[in-house]
């Protein structure tokens, strides 16, 4: 077992069985989940086409670059948990996936950032122009599809879930730079521009099953904590100097000033020295040579990435209780390992 | 009489009677409807607030920036034809504002225009980041007005205009800079990117008084012949040099190597030595001082921009007979002149 596998089996009451084979559990939902991921898969191809060239070709630059495609694979499990036969989840995964799609290709227009999932972004290669009208398209794709499926509870859950992403990522810009920002404040911005979206997705399974409004909650919240969970994560990866030796991009959020769980919790204890570096770094954006460095030694000085890890770990158990009261099976103890493993997935 | 509204009077079968008191039929269509108008501002204002301070300020800045509100005035009459008293049109005409908001925010991040409606462009002002974002909010709170309305036709129809919107977007930046672009390749362009929203908007009046398929399929021809005439006539504006007399900002898409009626007309008589100066500043985007008063030069040689005006009269007539099946009424007569009006419109 390795020692993320012994950790997460030390830290959590949750055991997780079946991380020695090597495959994470988001590895063995797709597996389980196979038949239904290509139907996925083809909705996805056949839906992103147009006549209009450049735009399979960029979506299909971002969408086969690698991407896990969590988002779509929990609509499915959120079926399936409830229902092995019923195709209606195919086309809402798909539309599900395009939201997400057109976020990426909106948000690396506005971060300009240099990497995404290893790959140049998409603004880089094809032009910010193409990125946003890309995603425009990508969005509209996304509501054809449910209008197809017809279901205006998924339509308001998922209009809803694309209102609060935007409104989430102007909160985070209009934050950056705000070295006093809180982890309320924080919690405020990932929950919109990240769990938002894990929630809806969750969400319609149960919907387009029409459970009962318990079980619905009950994915509902596992789908938002997996997100808070997913995300903080996220975040302090983006400080682990271990990823950096491996030859991934390490201080993206450093460089765009953007404040996160690892800088905000070293500033809590922060002496007026450190205080100081935070503002001059990532307030005014005055960076030198070795900054990051020095940012990543403060951090490791507070403990901070785990302390940051601690907190996702928190949002990861409370999505393991959420699934507590479904029926068990095998698939609702993957996606309970999944929760657990997104703290200690390590790209 | 105006010049204008004499020509009108004289090329059109259609007599343009109300002229002679100063108000456009756009100014008029907005009196008729002054209280449903009141009704959809309040919706607008309303529905673009969110906790988010700089969403409302910049969604304000562009949709108080004295826009004519053309699209939503035509749901409205589209939905007055048939009913005077439902009030469905009030959240749809404001979604239909909405996307239109959207579209221009993004445009105007493409573009890299300088000028809209007079006012800097709001991603000069805001930022391109927050300008992208803002229009993901207005183009999601769009799709949570048309469901709160919960016509899975009007989704349908507003779904679709949407992602034909940016497909022509897309395809209008594929042809940029492409001096054998054919007046055929023109329309598409503009039928995705302008005439399908004025079709949808139009559409939407008839769905929602269920109306039978034959006025539903006369306010859709309507809308598009009628978003047809707009778009070529802003393109002809756009190389007006009266209008560059009363200090507004001219030749804009010539700066941006933007095909349109004008140039691609002019090509079609070219002399090699005209085509090699369009292919110069227009595909090589080689461009120096004096190039824009030739260019002006050569249009007029051409008479490029009367011929532009044309055909997008021949669009207006053809929106003028789509409404002759409808029942007569003042609304009917003035949205025939609204029609004709477009193509002679100064701003």
């Amino acid at each position: 077992m390795s020692d993320r596998a012994s950790q997460v089996q030390e830290k959590n009451d949750f055991e997780v069985t079946t991380l020695s084979n090597g495959e994470s559990p988001a590895q063995r939902l797709s597996a389980l989940l196979s038949a239904d991921m290509a139907q996925v898969d083809s909705e996805i191809i056949a839906r992103m086409q147009s006549d209009v060239p450049l735009i399979p070709k960029l979506a299909g630059y971002l969408i086969s670059a690698g991407g896990k495609r969590i988002r779509p694979l929990l609509t499915l499990a959120a079926t399936r948990l409830f229902d092995s036969e019923t195709q209606r989840p195919y086309p809402l995964a798909a539309a599900v996936e395009f939201i997400h799609t057109a976020t990426l290709l909106h948000d690396d227009v506005v971060d300009g950032s240099e990497e995404r999932r290893g790959k140049a972004p998409a603004n880089l290669v094809f032009g910010n122009q193409a990125s946003v009208l890309v995603g425009d398209f990508l969005f509209s794709r996304a509501f054809q599809q449910m209008v197809g499926d017809g279901s205006l509870d998924v339509l308001r859950i998922l209009s809803t879930a694309s209102a609060v992403i935007a409104e989430g990522e102007v909160l985070q810009l209009s934050a950056q730079g705000n070295i006093d920002l809180t982890m309320d404040a924080y919690f405020k911005v990932i929950a919109a521009k990240t769990a938002a979206l894990f929630e809806a997705a969750c969400e319609i399974g149960p919907v387009i099953t029409e459970q009962k409004a318990s079980e619905i909650d009950a994915l509902r919240r596992y789908g938002y904590h997996l997100g808070m969970a997913f995300q903080i994560a996220d975040d302090v990866l983006d400080y682990n100097a271990d990823r950096a030796k491996l030859g991934k991009a390490i201080g993206d959020d450093f460089r765009e000033g953007k404040l996160t769980a690892p800088v905000i919790l070293a500033l809590q204890n922060a002496s007026s020295e450190e205080k100081a570096f935070w503002k001059k770094t990532m307030q005014s954006l005055k960076q030198e040579e070795g900054d990051l460095a020095r940012a990543l030694d403060i951090l490791n000085a507070h403990d901070s990435l785990n302390s940051g890890l601690a907190i996702a770990k928190d949002f990861a158990n409370k999505a393991v209780q959420d699934l507590e009261t479904c029926p068990d099976s095998a698939l609702k103890t993957l996606m309970q390992e999944l929760a657990l493993y997104t703290v200690y997935r390590d790209a």
